[in-house]
């Protein structure tokens, strides 16, 4: 099952605002189709919302009607620009737009533009499958017989094309015979740990038990918990990561129960150019906050916050889990060093 | 406004599961009502929940038919097991029960009893009023003019009385003059700060901005809180505090922030004889976990933990604020010396 697909013109997701009630699949034709479902989170996640953005493109491409090479580059600049404003503090939306776009520069007719884009934004999903099966394959040696797992939002098969960053490690060390039990927050305010974790993980037999956001401290003070993998959005080369709202407390909280803590981010979620004081956190509705689906859960006229991300400092940062290797502090060092290799 | 009143062999509380959309008056008129009530958590916060045990064994001997003190006697220690085994973890309930059930043995006929219980319930309720403004008076003092106070739950006038404890001495402070404001965390799964904390300091026109129980790290990481004040549902005499599930993570994330984490607590609060591995955290039922008001946000058949309590230790806690004074650590040391002053 795949988040996402391309089909001749045709960007078929799954609704994830739906789920775990319903399984909806709806048809994307335009790459205003995709920043709105960007927008409302029917698709999430940094590498989902990537490829997602190349397919937009690759909409635009094939369905333009420019006479001119220069014309319709003018089209995907354009839409490029859409894109990067929907959700601009994931690393994978920047870079894979710039892959499209280099793609794109590099033909030199309207139909070989056509084409080259629609083959790179295929050629960004088939790669986010494969990089997600070598993130499991390596991140699996981490995790022991026996160990309990917290995880947060979802870095899954719904965040990626297929498999997912995180709950990949955890289900490919599952698959090979560890006994893997997982506590997966909740993830207020938009519950993808509620919705889409636990409902990924039941799919696959892996023992899950939800909690709220503010239980982290307690099943690690209890002993419940003995290792911690999240996702990324965005990894610096210094190793700060941002991800989504809350890891930071629950790195924190890792550190001081000595726990831990592992994230799982493919070398598309990197950016070795900028510092984390530079990208801005996406501030988000704060309706999110004071809504919970349709129930209202603060007075009316309250204020409220709602960041979607944090960042969290790289010494809290056990190790980062990429498809080229498991990178150990020193990170700014060792990062440069394994996204070099081959 | 008073969250309880007595009212010649009635109790009436606010039904605070309807706020802050309701504002719902209810009438209780047996021991079993109350414990509906606590159970329900139509009352809740632990002083509220002492003196509402109170309350209820004076609803007992109020409406008693026994024609013996010991028959008497024998319906107030049956109803006292009822109320202990509500929500055990709070020590007001404990304490306030073993004052009602003092004053009764004290006395030597039916009447006098029936007119003793009465008595000590409404003492009871009286002191907590006078104690919350005591509690107001000493922790304003912590507080600076142009604080960013974070609290958690709702340890305001809904859970006491009146006033609140640690929402009492942001209120204080409020009113000397300083110019607070508040962050408010949600409090899943009950909603206590959303529902409860935001509309209580609204009433007061004290700026307040609520935010889910993930982004306490977030806003301490931006510099946007300088001081946490909580309450608590017990306190035992190394220190170490039992309160509202949540609190440890946010005196976690206080601590490697360098950010103030206050406590404030009643004496009635704090547990002289336990030690913390032999009190019990209540686990409440999962659906809490798995619903919000009747939204269900996980899938069928997932699991879920539901502790209602977490407890912090006293590393963690800058300082308790009693109604006798600020107690600084070594707790060990000084909360027996603060306690023991008149």
């Amino acid at each position: 099952m795949r988040s996402i697909e391309w089909k001749d013109g045709v960007v078929e997701i799954i609704d994830q605002t739906q789920l775990p009630h319903k399984l909806v699949y709806r048809m994307l034709k335009t790459c205003e189709d995709v920043v709105e479902a960007i927008n409302s989170m029917r698709v999430r996640g940094a590498p989902l919302i990537g490829v997602s953005a190349a397919f937009a493109l690759a909409l635009t491409a094939y369905h333009s009607k420019a006479r001119s090479r220069d014309e319709l580059l003018a089209e995907l600049l354009r839409d490029a620009e859409a894109l990067k404003s929907t959700r601009a503090t994931g690393a994978n939306l920047h870079n894979c737009i710039e892959r499209v776009l280099k793609a794109a520069l590099s033909q030199e007719t309207v139909e070989a533009v056509k084409e080259a884009v629609v083959r790179e934004a295929l050629a960004i999903a088939e790669e986010d499958v494969r990089v997600n099966q070598e993130i499991g394959r390596v991140g699996a040696k981490l995790l022991r017989d026996g160990d309990a797992v917290l995880t947060h939002c979802n870095p899954g098969s719904f965040g990626t094309v297929e498999y997912g960053t995180a709950l990949n490690i955890i289900k490919t060390a599952f698959k090979e015979g560890k006994r893997i039990k997982v506590f997966a927050t909740e993830t207020r305010p938009k519950l993808q740990g509620a919705r889409l974790t636990t409902f990924e993980l039941m799919q696959e037999g892996i023992p899950v038990t939800l909690i709220t956001d503010n239980m982290v401290a307690y099943v690690m003070e209890r002993g419940l918990v003995n290792a911690v993998v999240v996702g990324a959005d965005r990894v610096f080369k210094t190793g700060y990561v941002i991800n989504k709202i809350g890891t930071l407390g629950i790195a924190i909280a890792a550190k001081f129960y000595d726990i831990p803590f592992y994230v799982a981010a493919p070398s598309s979620t990197f950016d070795l150019e900028s510092r984390p004081e530079e990208v801005e956190i996406e501030m988000r509705d704060p309706n999110e906050v004071l809504y919970v689906g349709s129930e209202r859960i603060a007075p009316e006229g309250v204020e409220a916050l709602n960041p979607a991300f944090d960042l969290t400092p790289p010494e809290l940062v056990t190790a980062i889990v990429c498809e080229k290797g498991v990178i150990l502090p020193p990170f700014d060092e060792n990062i440069k060093k394994v996204l070099s290799t081959k």
